[in-house]
C-alpha cells in the first residue's frame, strides 16, 4: 500500500511517500511544496493546487493521510494554514484519492507510542521506521512521512484485525 | 464595471453580483452556494470549487470582492470558513479574476458611513443602494451585496481621483 503523508502550510508543505510491504515501510520520496512569501495568497494557493496535482500524478497513492489543525498561539498563521489545507484537501479528492486526518496526538502515539513525545523523537523513529541513515529534511517532509507511517500502521493494524474490507474514516 | 462579492463560509457561502453604471448600483444576481454538514469537508470544498466555477462563468465579473476573516468567538468554525476561503480565492485565480479584500469594518464604513453600524443598517442601506424592495436574502447574499459595493465604491472613487489606469491592490 502506498500513502502519501501531508503536513499543511502555506510557505511550505510537507510530503512523504511510504510503501507499507507485509508490515514493513519503505520512503518512495519525500520534499516540500514551497511558496514565496511575498506572493499573494491566490497565487500560492494556485501554486499548491497544481504542485500537489503533479505529485499525485507521478506518486499515485493509494490514501493520503492530512494532519489536523490545531491552532494555540498564531491564530493569524493558522488562518493561511487553513487556507492551504483547504486546498490539499480539495485536490486530493478532485483526483479520487481517500483522505485519513490524524491529529499530532495520535502521530506521536502511533509512531513512538507516547502522545506527549518531543519532536526529535518522532523524527528518529520515523527515521529506524524507515531504514533511513539522516533524519528527513526539511523537518516537514519528515513530518509528513510519520503521517504516512502512522496511517500505514493504523491500515495494516485494521487489515490484520478485520480483514481487506475494512475501512477507516475519511474526509 | 461589473463585481462579485462573496461572503466566505463553508455551509453556505453568500455571493451578490452588482453592476456599477455611472456611480449608480444595479443587483444582477445574487443567492448562496450551500453544502450539506454531513458531508466529508473535502466533499463540501469540491461543491464549492464546481459551484463558483460555474457562477464565474456565467456571470463574468472583471472583479471579485471577499471579506477578510476575523476569529473573535469559535476557532474551530473558523477553520472550516478559512478552509472554504482558500477554495474562494483558489478559483479566482484561476480564472484571471482580480481579488480584492475588505474587512468588515471597511464594509461598513464605505455602505453606512459609520464602521461601528449594525447588521441592520448595513441590510438597510444594501437594500437602497441597489434599489431593491425587500432586503436580500439570506443575510450571507445581502452580506455579499454589501461587499460588491464597498468594492464598487473605492474603484469608482479612484477612477474619479487619479483615471482609468489607477488599480486597487490585489490578493
Amino acid at each position: 500500500m502506498r500513502i502519501l503523508g501531508l503536513d499543511p502550510g502555506i510557505a511550505i508543505v510537507g510530503f512523504g511517500v511510504v510503501e507499507a510491504v507485509r508490515g514493513d515501510f519503505r520512503p518512495m520520496t519525500y520534499g516540500a511544496i514551497r511558496t514565496e512569501a511575498g506572493l499573494p495568497l491566490s497565487e500560492r494557493l494556485e501554486i499548491i493546487y497544481n504542485d500537489l496535482g503533479q505529485l499525485l500524478d507521478a506518486v499515485a497513492p493509494e490514501a493520503v493521510a492530512i494532519e489536523e489543525l490545531f491552532f494555540n498561539t498564531n491564530i493569524t498563521t493558522g488562518i493561511s494554514v487553513a487556507h492551504g489545507r483547504g486546498i490539499l484537501l480539495l485536490v486530493c479528492r478532485q483526483k479520487g484519492i481517500p483522505i485519513y486526518e490524524y491529529t499530532p496526538l495520535q502521530v506521536k502515539q502511533s509512531v513512538v507510542g507516547y502522545g506527549r513525545a518531543e519532536k526529535r523523537q518522532v523524527m528518529e523513529m520515523t527515521m529506524r521506521m524507515l531504514h533511513l541513515k539522516e533524519v528527513p529534511r526539511p523537518d516537514d517532509a519528515a513530518d509528513a512521512l510519520a503521517i504516512a507511517l502512522c496511517h500505514g500502521r493504523a491500515a495494516t493494524s485494521l487489515l490484520f484485525q478485520a480483514g481487506e474490507n475494512t475501512t477507516c474514516s475519511t474526509t
